[in-house]
């Protein structure tokens, strides 16, 4: 009774809330680029998610409800939301943000849960390149406010799924193999060469076909791939959609974080274009990912409206994240020495609260040493020690708990030295 | 596929952001309090939930998942806090705050739904009325910070398991059938006086007993109730409790909003001491509610800790505050009256964001007209007018979207006009 379900996670405060902090400093950025904040229920018809994931549909987290209906917890927030925009009206574009919870029934191991959340901004409605200019500029720019890259050198790889198609073409990779191609070429960081090549076989794809393939998948400085691949399959609406993505990142001042990588091809089966994932240089594994989907809100609603999404992997962003020391959000702790002017003490609590300083006050009737036990097991910065005596004087001592440091200061001048 | 689950909503930004405004309002008063964040996974193995929720366990939204576990989606926050307590060592007292989604398998209508958010605080460790005071003037003062007062007069009942306990031993209900008096009782304000004694009757307690048990349940000014009472039925710890936590609220200037109502008896079976419920008047229905559970935690994990908490009825005080009129959290929409200047339409764009001002730029490729058509649509306030011959002045237009009015300014001025 007191476990758990196997793959989920319970939060106390000193981690609970250092991801919160890491939410909403995501947050702020994404309502900078003028992203709104929509939410959609835990779970859906399994219809919705069925036929859109492609390989990982095995890991949906199905269900059944008491009156017989065939359900799904959320596989991701994409679905959901086309779901949501498409039996809505709303105006075009349709720019939301959502950082909330998603669920897979897969094998649960060390970093991998069946619940965990994830952190999406996606455009609906736009055809231009701007909108997927925008999303990688405002995907960088909400990891740059984390600070990440003081932390761990990080870039975004950009592909374009337009120019994959021409270069499996040009590979003479087989029509009905494309979508077989893009999954192993998905893997290929996480294979050896043999595995690689055994991967293409058992796909049906030739070691001859793979080899040519594989050839073109260069990474680099992004005019440099762009205009070589440009040379090898000739001109190429998505490398056209490259250039222009690339060109308005410059204006942001985040092309420094882009390289172009053929080799990208991403897992999901719904990308028509553009798609881009964040690596964290050397650690091989990406923080961020997204892309065009051109199709996907035709297929499920027949209406014909492109968009285009990033999703940021904020359960590895909050593990690269140095940890916190405190496991409370309260900054002043008011002890009281004696009972008997807890009334005091409470009072001056209030006005602690009312300026905006979270506050704490003995509410244990603990002794003097419990209590300050209480404060440095916290990690509270400061106590505000509330005497008999100094009460009379007109006087509070602050402790700093940091450096052990004193003094006494008269109660009206409390409020300055801590706001 | 389109649709989404019975019982369960979307929020797109023009709820949302309502939505997220009232609960960030909410929490900023609980962090003032020293209350912490923390989380618990959506679902739970349906033993946690079995046997403490009372009559309402038919509610429970149980499933099986792949594995053949029986589980439910979590019915409410406190079981699974007790939970994540009882199997953690954490210091106390343990204060913790949590909004987040809940479920339960209810018939859907007006008002009902199966997925919705609670909103809880919860003190664990603390024997003290200290801490119940505590819970109750910040519950409060989460409504304070609302302005709910401004829209609807409220007040919170309060009352004390200890007292009702004594109350239908003086009344002579059989000791057997206290609980199932507690229940009548708690129904009170939705029956009328037939359907009370037919309650009472049903579950085996007989009119006089009724009767009598009716009489004492009066409400009114704290003091007063509680020294009627008091000659009624004794000395009682309960009523000590009360003018314990009555003398606290004082102290933090709350207790005009504090009635007692020894009428208040609160559905769950496993609260020991003060109960409270924030009422709406004249609205007859409660936006929070919450008590003292001193035997919860033993029952569940075998260590004696006791416990005090209130949940606010989120989805009810939402749906009492005004609508806002945006769909947006964009606060400037820059409007580039000429492709080819967007480039400085962006880079003007960026500056604004980089000055924490939410701000959208075209990403459609529209005209002019349905650059602004989209402005007011979505209730953006200002837009900005970046239009070739002023750039070449040096200037920029700025339109106050509800005024109409518009002005030329210096582009180095615009910042100080904005911030």
């Amino acid at each position: 009774m007191l476990q758990n379900v196997p793959g989920t996670r319970d939060f106390l405060p000193r981690e609970m809330i250092k991801r919160q902090e890491v939410m909403d400093k995501i947050k702020t950025v994404f309502e900078l680029y003028g992203f709104s904040p929509a939410e959609t229920p835990a779970f859906e018809y399994v219809e919705l998610l069925e036929g859109n994931i492609g390989e990982e549909e095995k890991l949906i987290y199905r269900f059944e409800d008491k009156g017989g209906r065939k359900l799904a917890l959320r596989y991701d927030l994409t679905l959901p939301l086309v779901r949501m925009f498409a039996s809505n009206r709303t105006p075009l574009p349709f720019k939301r943000y959502c950082i909330s919870r998603v669920w897979r029934y897969d094998e649960p191991r060390v970093g991998r849960y069946r619940e965990f959340w994830q952190c999406d901004i996606d455009t609906i409605g736009s055809m231009s390149m701007k909108a997927d200019a925008e999303i990688i500029s405002c995907g960088i720019e909400a990891l740059l406010s984390l600070d990440i890259q003081n932390i761990h050198e990080f870039k975004l790889r950009l592909n374009n799924r337009k120019i994959l198609n021409e270069i499996v073409r040009a590979a003479r990779v087989p029509e009905s193999k494309h979508i077989e191609a893009f999954r192993v070429i998905d893997k290929l960081d996480k294979l050896d060469e043999n595995e690689i090549f055994g991967e293409f076989i058992n796909r049906g794809i030739k070691k001859q076909t793979g080899e040519r393939l594989l050839k073109m998948l260069e990474r680099g400085a992004p005019y440099d791939v762009l205009s070589r691949i440009e040379k090898t399959i000739g001109k190429n609406k998505g490398i056209e959609e490259l250039k222009e993505i690339i060109k308005l990142v410059e204006i942001t001042g985040y092309e420094k974080y882009v390289e172009v990588d053929l080799s990208l091809a991403r897992g999901l089966d719904y990308y028509t274009g553009p798609i881009f994932e964040i690596e964290v240089t050397g650690k091989k594994y990406s923080i961020a990912g997204g892309g065009r989907y051109d199709n996907l809100i035709e297929k499920i609603s027949g209406r014909s409206i492109p968009a285009v999404g990033i999703s940021l992997g904020i359960e590895r962003i909050i593990d690269l994240l140095p940890k916190k020391n405190v496991s409370t959000v309260t900054e002043v702790y008011v002890l009281c020495v004696d009972d008997e002017i807890y009334d005091e003490a409470l009072r001056i609590s209030q006005k602690l609260r009312r300026e905006g300083i979270k506050t704490e006050v003995d509410i244990m009737d603990r002794n003097l040493t419990n209590k300050l036990k209480y404060v440095n097991n916290q990690g509270i910065k400061k106590t505000i020690i509330v005497g008999q005596r100094d009460l009379k004087d007109g006087k509070l001592t602050i402790k700093d708990m940091e450096s052990g440091k004193d003094e006494k200061i008269p109660i009206n001048e409390i409020m300055t030295r801590l706001t």
